[in-house]
């Protein structure tokens, strides 16, 4: 028995329906010319909070009973996930307590607070963010949601994919990024019940190849130092993850710094859409046909879009009063 | 009898629609509780060649007799006409020729040249320019397709508040950017047989108000300097578009330089999409709350998404290389 099934998939579905985006499947010639594939876009940059994390974390906290869910959630984050819960937790009544490290960036801690998180400070020390969570759960009663470990969280995670299939039919091969696993387990899990021949590709930065060592060798890293742009991958496997995808995926491919870049750059461009670099990861492999891709239907799963705008903006405000 | 009709509207509809990109039609949260309004926006910087001009110029090279149409177009531009030119010849099997001035950003020119566009470079003076487009026409016997004055070009245009109101429903409000005024033309004659009650407002830089003062004063202005970073909007208004806005236009309203790079950087971080300078003229009235949309239904064309990111990638491409 699988730890998250197609029937939790499903019910995710149903409950998270009423709070987020429907997000659009978007195309590009141009991708589909270097890539020779017909590539269908799973936009959930554009999904509320400005990344798939949404769906996990409102599929997490809309499961929790009334009672618990009024002592509200917790967890620690600084990313992605922060925001979800944060957001989640506000559209059903209740609060989200966010461990953030004193070291993050203003940028996200404005993020999660403009969403109604709770935000606790903590060292940026493994043992000043366990110590700092155990103290909130303590205070609160509140329930830890991991960011990608959580059944719940990865039930709807992968509704994405269900969402892409309704739009864009059968697919042939589904590429998602990995880091901690959360949406690439989902995905399979999905993928599997409703594209059943579909090949499914975890792609990882080869800086923080993580995934890629701890399936190929069967026991799960967690002590390595990431070394990649794109920051959402840097968390290693979670256990449930590990064996989820240990289980059912076909492949993890490797990109490089460049290569992300290079994918970034080219979706920015001729999508016109922003993505971060962990998205990035999972285009980079079509893009130089690391992945034979040829004549093939193709999804992708876009995980997310937030980027610190700050410096080119700052640039283009520059450029302005500078103008005669 | 007006120069173009409904009909016209329609019947561009039907013939551009094996071509264009159905673009979808967002929306935010944020920028909802910021105007107090519903704000439903249709993406037409997702649009193919990155921007609307793409409906209008193939319906003009569509609505072409074939013998006409074999001799090919031409236009001078170095911006999104251009682009959207070149494809929409090289997609009926003809040819685009474009006259662009000498000092165009190469990145411009590249673009052009991507979409199969020949390009010939004329010095960057009036004269330069139509000197070039009259030996190209003698040579060739392509046909002028003006980015914003000929009437298919605004029929064209019009669709996409066809979309956006088949998509969202009937509007309230409808904001629109003027530059030569062919999107906002097309957009009022839309409107007008779509959503007869709906205001439509022209959005334009106060550092670029000829259409401003045009319509106020009743006379066409050609004669003045645009001061703007809306590089898409530095065009004066044409014959046909003046007459049209004069007779069907509700309202124009002009915003600062400020106000738009508030808007374009609200867009990008919020609804992590990329949009350029022009289109953020028609959401900075809302987030200001410049225009009485409180409570209301409003539909937004972002024009277009064709921004300069070199400096972004570069930056960020260092920044990688520079990690430890």
């Amino acid at each position: 028995m699988s730890l998250v099934t197609w029937d939790d998939v499903a019910n995710a579905r149903e409950r998270i329906a009423p709070f987020v985006h429907r997000t659009p499947v978007l195309t590009s010639a141009t991708i589909d010319r270097m890539s020779g594939a017909q590539v269908l876009f799973k936009c959930e940059n554009l999904q509320r909070t400005g990344s798939f994390k949404f769906r996990g974390a409102c599929n997490a906290v809309a499961s929790l009973a009334a009672q618990e869910r009024a002592r509200g959630v917790y967890a620690h984050s600084s990313g992605n996930h922060a925001q979800a819960l944060a957001l989640a937790a506000r559209l059903h009544g209740t609060s989200a307590y966010l461990v953030m490290p004193e070291d993050a960036p203003e940028i996200k801690r404005q993020a999660v607070a403009d969403y109604g998180g709770r935000i606790t400070l903590c060292p940026p020390t493994h043992r000043g963010r366990v110590e700092t969570a155990e103290r909130i759960a303590e205070e609160t009663g509140a329930r830890f949601v991991s960011a990608h470990n959580d059944p719940q969280v990865i039930a709807g995670q992968g509704t994405a994919l269900c969402e892409l299939i309704e739009d864009a039919g059968d697919l042939d091969l589904i590429l998602a990024p990995v880091g901690g696993g959360g949406l690439l387990s989902g995905t399979v899990i999905a993928a599997r019940h409703l594209s059943p021949d579909a090949r499914v590709i975890g792609c990882e930065p080869a800086g923080a190849d993580d995934a890629y060592r701890s399936i190929r060798g069967g026991r799960r890293i967690t002590d390595f130092t990431p070394k990649t742009i794109a920051d959402g991958l840097r968390t290693p496997l979670g256990e449930n993850t590990f064996e989820i995808l240990r289980a059912h995926l076909d492949e993890i491919v490797l990109v490089s710094e460049a290569q992300i870049l290079t994918a970034m750059r080219t979706v920015w461009e001729r999508m016109k859409i922003v993505i971060e670099p962990s998205s990035a990861v999972a285009v980079a492999p079509l893009l130089d046909r690391k992945v034979n891709a040829e004549g093939k239907r193709v999804g992708v799963v876009l995980s997310g879009g937030n980027v610190d705008l700050s410096a080119f903006f700052t640039d283009l405000g520059g450029r302005i009063s500078a103008a005669p």
